[in-house]
């Protein structure tokens, strides 16, 4: 998927929610584990619950990869379930020497339909670089992740008193552009939005860490949103786990919906 | 495996030497394409070839998870051939935030019977600290690595002076102890042994990038090595691809025989 198509999505729907498919066989609802993939078909009513009201999904890669070989089946069906005018994420927070990183794009990018891979940018430029080589894929690097250690390095002060997270965006940028770069910037670190928007006012953020983490989306909407939007908002928890009887995907939608609702009210407000 | 055990190994064996098993459909000798699983044929001879001269073993996750669920089945019969009193390592470069961590130390020390995880430091402690609550287990966390674009951001310096790759070894050596920590250092970046020697000079350290990447064996150990061996010399292509026809595995034995021999020679000049 494209910029532009990206930006008539979330026009469209008025939302920039993405919803994180961190499925856990200990955390669905009991009565889906008579069924032969429990996981898939959680994913799969989840998915139709909330499809209406995100512009994408987010599966986190760990989640799948614990389950061994069966969870990449599971992973790979539920990536050809989604509609495909919603952008999908694989969050893997991958990164190797060149030639394998290259092995990294091919799984997400050729062997599984994903729009995007999240990526750590410790390794330099030739473990981000293998994954610009696709079109309209993108690659989504961590600069300020959302998690309590996320300071121990990532806000540290070089010599040219600039953060670590803050050199990792202004040297990355120049990997690549706008129509294939984003960056992961923590909504429990939205007021950091704010320098982070001088250095890269046109890319598109990912922000992970509303809900059940803290952050807070007026905040994040106030110091990070651009002319094109430029955010995609993820609620993981608090929208797959807002439920867990039978009614767990109406539970969802609910949830979804009414992020959605704020997010529309947000959109309108700026007559975007 | 624990440290006394690691280390009566190196002495056993006089080696410690580690064999990366990037094992590359593409790159495989062409008669194993008959095997219904061509790259478990192929690490298995590998393995028979090799077991008598190495330490350790390094598959790096990308090769596998390249391939689908078959490449997980893969490398879950991989690690269960390698004889038990050699070291396992999962060169997976994971981490993320702390529930989500725990996932992928539960993937490579309760699924499988890794021994150690490679992981990136970027997300700071509750990326890491999930991976030490297994009993002789080990961390291994990428500090300087060998690849070209290593340079762009850890070797940046800080406020106070140091590199990032020193501060990352200086803060994260207090999450645990050089029984379950260990670092990973490029061969291409020997000189630097000297510096993070004075940081940690017990905890053992895994050297990839001797071989087809430039390192020399001579500096590192000049450099990096105490009074338990505390290296981990690692190389991939240059035994595995040494041949690559009917006697490849032939091969492969020559050229992990020769790094051997080299070790065992600098082990009993040190009277070891």
């Amino acid at each position: 998927m494209n910029k532009q198509e990206l930006v008539f999505q979330i026009r469209n729907k008025k939302s920039f929610l993405c919803v994180g498919l961190d499925s856990d066989i200990t955390k669905i609802p009991k009565h889906l584990l008579e069924y032969e993939d429990p996981i898939f078909e959680f994913n799969k009513q989840i998915i139709e619950a909330t499809k209406g009201f995100c512009i994408a999904y987010k599966p986190n890669i760990a989640f799948y990869e614990s389950m061994g070989s069966v969870g990449w089946d599971t992973l790979k069906k539920t990536i050809d379930f989604i509609p495909k005018d919603i952008f999908i994420i694989a969050d893997a927070k991958r990164g190797d020497i060149g030639n394998t990183s290259r092995m990294y794009a091919d799984t997400f990018f050729k062997n599984m339909s994903f729009d995007s891979v999240t990526v750590n940018p410790y390794m330099g430029s030739d473990s981000v670089t293998p994954f610009l080589e696709f079109k309209d894929k993108w690659v989504i690097v961590l600069a300020l992740t959302s998690n309590k250690g996320a300071l121990d390095f990532q806000n540290l002060l070089t010599s040219d008193s600039n953060h670590i997270f803050e050199k990792v965006i202004e040297i990355s940028k120049n990997w690549g552009d706008d129509n294939n770069m984003m960056y992961v910037v923590g909504a429990t670190k939205a007021k950091k939005l704010i320098e982070i928007r001088k250095i890269i006012p046109n890319h598109f953020l990912l922000i992970p860490g509303i809900g059940a983490q803290g952050g807070s989306l007026q905040d994040v909407v106030k110091y990070g949103m651009n002319s094109d939007c430029g955010l995609i908002v993820n609620s993981s928890r608090g929208i797959i786990y807002a439920g867990n009887q039978l009614d767990f995907a109406e539970k969802a939608k609910e949830a979804a919906q009414k992020i959605q609702h704020e997010m529309a009210l947000i959109l309108n407000e700026r007559s975007f």
